[in-house]
C-alpha cells in the first residue's frame, strides 16, 4: 500500500511552483517554472534511486532497474505542464503516483522482474505550443521532431529554443526507448465517477474526436431598415445548426458528445445583422464507426441547411483523433488490482485525449481514473480527495506489479 | 430645381476629408478631421451668405434670413460625423442637400418669408462617444449637457475637452434656438426603395427600438468527459432563444424587426462547454403598442426557457427609443413636393434612428429618403446615384418652400 500523506505532500510541493492566487497552478510548458518543476521531480526520482534519460523532445524517463533488465520496462507517467488557469492534479497526479509507487517498492525492498519507469511527457496541454500531447506524439511518430521544434508561442519563441534554454533537450531519439506496458493514472476530468459514487474508473478506451470550424456567410445589413424577408442573417442560420450538434450526439448514446464551444460574429455589432458567423463543433464517440456516422449526419445537416436557407455554409474538419481502445491485458491488470483492493469501481470511457493514446500506438496501454470535485478540471478550482488519489495509486502499484512480475 | 452636379461635387469634396483606401470615409466626431469637415461646410455656408451659430454641444446652425425674421426658421440638417468604416452619404447628404437648397434659392434670388436654416448635429453616429444622436439629444433635452460633456472615448478623452480643442464649443444654450419645422433628407440605409424601384421615400414615422443584453449562465465543463445529460450548456440555451427573436418580429409585420447582432462566449474554447453566453437583442416596430407586445413575448419566452432548461437567464433592457410618428404637416409637405415633381415614391417607415426623432420633440418634423445601393450603409462601399440625391434635394427644396412661404 502506498503512503497517502507522502503522495499528497509531493503534489502540494510541486503545486507551489507556479501557484496562483486562486489556488491553482500556472506552469506552462518549457517556461522557467516548467524547468523548476522538472528539476524537482527529477531530483525526487534520483533520491529514490532512479536513473534519468531525456529524449530530444524533452520527455523524461526515470528508471528503477528490475532483476531482468533485458525486459522492456513497465512504464507509468503523464505530464507536469499545466493550463494557464490549471489545477494541481491534472497530469501531475499521474507522474507523482508513479514516483509514489517506486518509493513504496523501495520502502518494502521489493525488486520487480522487469524494470519500472516513471515518465513525464513534454507539453501535453498544448496551451503554449500546439499541437497538444506533443512529447508523446513525437515519441510515437504521430508527427515529426522538426514539426514540434518549429512550433511557436504567441511571443514567437520556438519549442526547440525553449527546450535548449531550460536544459531539457536530451540526446535520445524519441521512440527509441522500449516500453513493455504503459499505465497512466489521471483525474477523470468529468462527473461520472462522482455521480455514481465510485472511487476507481477502469478505462477501456478513449473516445475519438472530430473538430470542425463551421462558417456561415450571409449579408451584413442594418438591423432597423432591413425587412425580415430581405435578410441573409448568418446568426439565425448558425442557430439552426447549433442544436443539431447536440441532437446528433444524443442519437448515439451513451458516448456520443456534441459541443459548440467557440463562436465569432462579424461585425459583432448590436444593430447590424451578422454577415458572418464562425463557430467550432466538437463531436466524440467511442468507435470509429459511430464517430463516422455522426460526421456524416453533421455534414448532411449542414448541406441541407445551406440548401434551405440559401446561405453559404462551410464545414471544415480541422482535427481528428481516432478512438483508442486500450489493451485487454493492461485494462485487465487494472481491473484485477481494483478487485483485489476492493475499491468501488466502474468502467469509464475517457472523453478527453491523454498521452496514453499515443503510448498505445507502441505498447499495450491503459488508464486509471479517480474522481475530481464536480468533474472540473482545466480550472484553478480543480480538486480531488487524498483518499481517492491514494486508491488510484494503490491500483497502479498492484497493476504494475502484475505486469512487471516479482 | 437644384444643381445635381454642384451637389455631387460638394459631397465628393467633403468626402476627401477622412477618405479611406476603400472609397469610404472615416471622420469620427470631434477629431481633427471632423473640425476640417465642419470648417469646410461652415465656409460654404458663409459663402452662400448665411450667418452661423454654434451651441454649447457643438451643433451648428447656418441661417439665411427670411422676409419676416420674427418667424421661427424652417430648418433642415443631419450630421457630418461618420462611422469608423463609414461612407460618403450617411448624414453628409442631409447637410449638403440643405446647402444646395440655399445655393439654389440664391441662384434664383428667391426670398422666403420664414428664415431657412441648415444644421449639423454633433456626434450622431455614437461610434467614438456614446450615446448616439448626442447633439440633437442634448438640444431636445433627452439628456443633459453635463452628461454629454462627460462621455469618454477609448483613450479617455471627453466630449467637453474635444469640443473645446477643435473650437466648436459654442455659446448658445442647446434648445434655445427656435425651430418652425424640421426636414431631414437621408439615404434609406435599407433595401426597400431599391427593391420597389422608387426614387423618393416619404417617411411617416421612425420605428421605436428596444435593446437588450441577454445572459445565459450554465456550467463550464470539459467537452469530452461530460455526458450530455449532466451538462448545463449555455450555448445550447442561447440557440433556443435566438430563433425566437426573429419569430417574434415575424408575428408583427410589416414593421416588426428582430436581430441578434452581437455574441460573447465564455470561455470560448473549442473543447469547453460554454459556461456563459451573452448576446444582444434588437427589437423594433412602428407603434409603442406593438413594440410593447414584442417586449412582453420576449420576456415570457426567456422566462419559459429558463424554467424548462433550469439555467439562469438574465434579460436586461439597455436602451429604449419610442416610435416617432412625424408631423402630418411636414410629411404632407414632402408628399406634395414629391407629387408636384412627379418622382416615383412610396412611404417608407425609417427603421433606423435619426436626429429628426429628437427634433420632432420640439417642432413639426419629417424626413425624405433616397435609395442607397443594395441598402448598404455604415460601410465603406455605401453608394448612391447622383440623380436620386438630386431628386431628394428637389423634394426638400419644394417642401421647405411650402413651409417657409414666399
Ligand atoms: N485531457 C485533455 O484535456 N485533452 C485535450 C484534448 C481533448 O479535448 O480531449
Ligand atoms: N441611423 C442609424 O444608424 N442610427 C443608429 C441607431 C439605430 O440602430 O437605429
Amino acid at each position: 500500500r502506498v503512503d497517502r500523506e507522502r503522495l499528497w505532500a509531493a503534489l502540494m510541493e510541486l503545486a507551489r511552483i507556479g501557484a496562483t492566487a486562486k489556488g491553482g497552478v500556472k506552469r506552462l510548458a518549457l517556461t522557467d517554472l516548467d524547468r523548476q518543476g522538472r528539476d524537482l521531480v527529477v531530483g525526487w526520482g534520483r533520491d529514490a534511486g532512479m536513473s534519468v534519460t531525456v529524449d530530444q523532445i524533452g520527455n523524461v524517463f526515470m528508471r528503477r532497474d528490475g532483476t531482468d533488465n533485458t525486459l522492456p520496462p513497465v512504464m507509468t507517467g503523464s505530464h507536469i505542464d499545466t493550463q494557464p488557469t490549471g489545477g494541481k492534479f491534472d497530469g501531475n497526479y499521474g507522474v507523482l503516483a508513479g514516483l509514489e509507487v517506486v518509493r513504496t517498492l523501495n520502502d518494502h525492498g521489493i525488486r520487480t522482474r522487469a524494470p519500472i519507469e516513471v515518465a513525464f511527457w513534454t507539453n501535453e496541454e498544448g496551451s503554449r505550443f500546439v499541437p497538444v500531447m506533443m512529447g508523446s506524439g513525437v515519441f510515437c511518430g504521430a508527427f515529426t521532431l522538426e514539426h514540434a521544434y518549429a512550433a511557436r508561442d504567441t511571443e514567437g519563441k520556438t519549442v526547440g529554443e525553449e527546450l535548449e534554454r531550460i536544459g531539457y533537450k536530451g540526446d535520445q531519439v524519441p521512440g527509441e526507448h522500449p516500453i513493455g506496458a504503459y499505465f497512466e493514472t489521471h483525474i477523470e476530468q468529468g462527473p461520472v465517477l462522482e455521480d455514481a459514487d465510485k472511487v476507481i474508473g477502469v478505462v477501456p478506451a478513449v473516445m475519438g474526436l472530430s473538430w470542425y470550424d463551421c462558417t456561415v456567410s450571409g449579408m451584413e445589413a442594418h438591423a432597423g431598415p432591413t425587412p425580415m424577408h430581405l435578410r441573409k442573417d448568418a446568426m439565425q442560420v448558425a442557430a439552426r445548426i447549433i442544436p443539431e450538434v447536440v441532437a446528433i450526439a444524443n442519437r448515439y448514446p451513451p458516448y456520443g458528445r456534441g459541443t459548440v464551444g467557440m463562436m465569432q460574429v462579424f461585425p459583432n455589432s448590436r444593430n447590424v445583422i451578422p454577415g458572418q458567423v464562425k463557430f467550432s463543433i466538437d463531436l466524440r464517440n467511442v468507435t470509429g464507426e459511430l464517430l463516422n456516422t455522426m460526421h456524416e449526419e453533421m455534414t448532411a445537416f449542414v448541406e441541407k441547411t445551406a440548401r434551405e436557407t440559401g446561405l453559404a455554409i462551410e464545414l471544415e474538419r480541422v482535427s481528428y483523433y481516432p478512438p483508442c481502445p486500450f489493451h485487454p491485458d493492461v485494462v485487465g491488470a487494472v481491473r484485477n488490482a481494483t478487485a483485489k483492493l476492493g475499491y468501488p469501481a466502474m468502467d469509464v470511457v475517457s472523453g478527453a485525449g491523454h498521452d496514453a493514446i499515443y503510448a498505445a500506438r507502441l505498447a499495450p496501454s491503459g488508464m486509471i481514473f479517480v474522481p475530481c470535485k464536480d468533474g472540473i478540471s482545466h480550472n484553478e478550482i480543480e480538486d480531488a480527495k487524498s483518499e481517492h488519489l491514494e486508491a488510484g495509486c494503490n491500483v497502479l502499484l498492484h497493476a504494475m506489479l502484475e505486469r512487471a512480475g516479482t
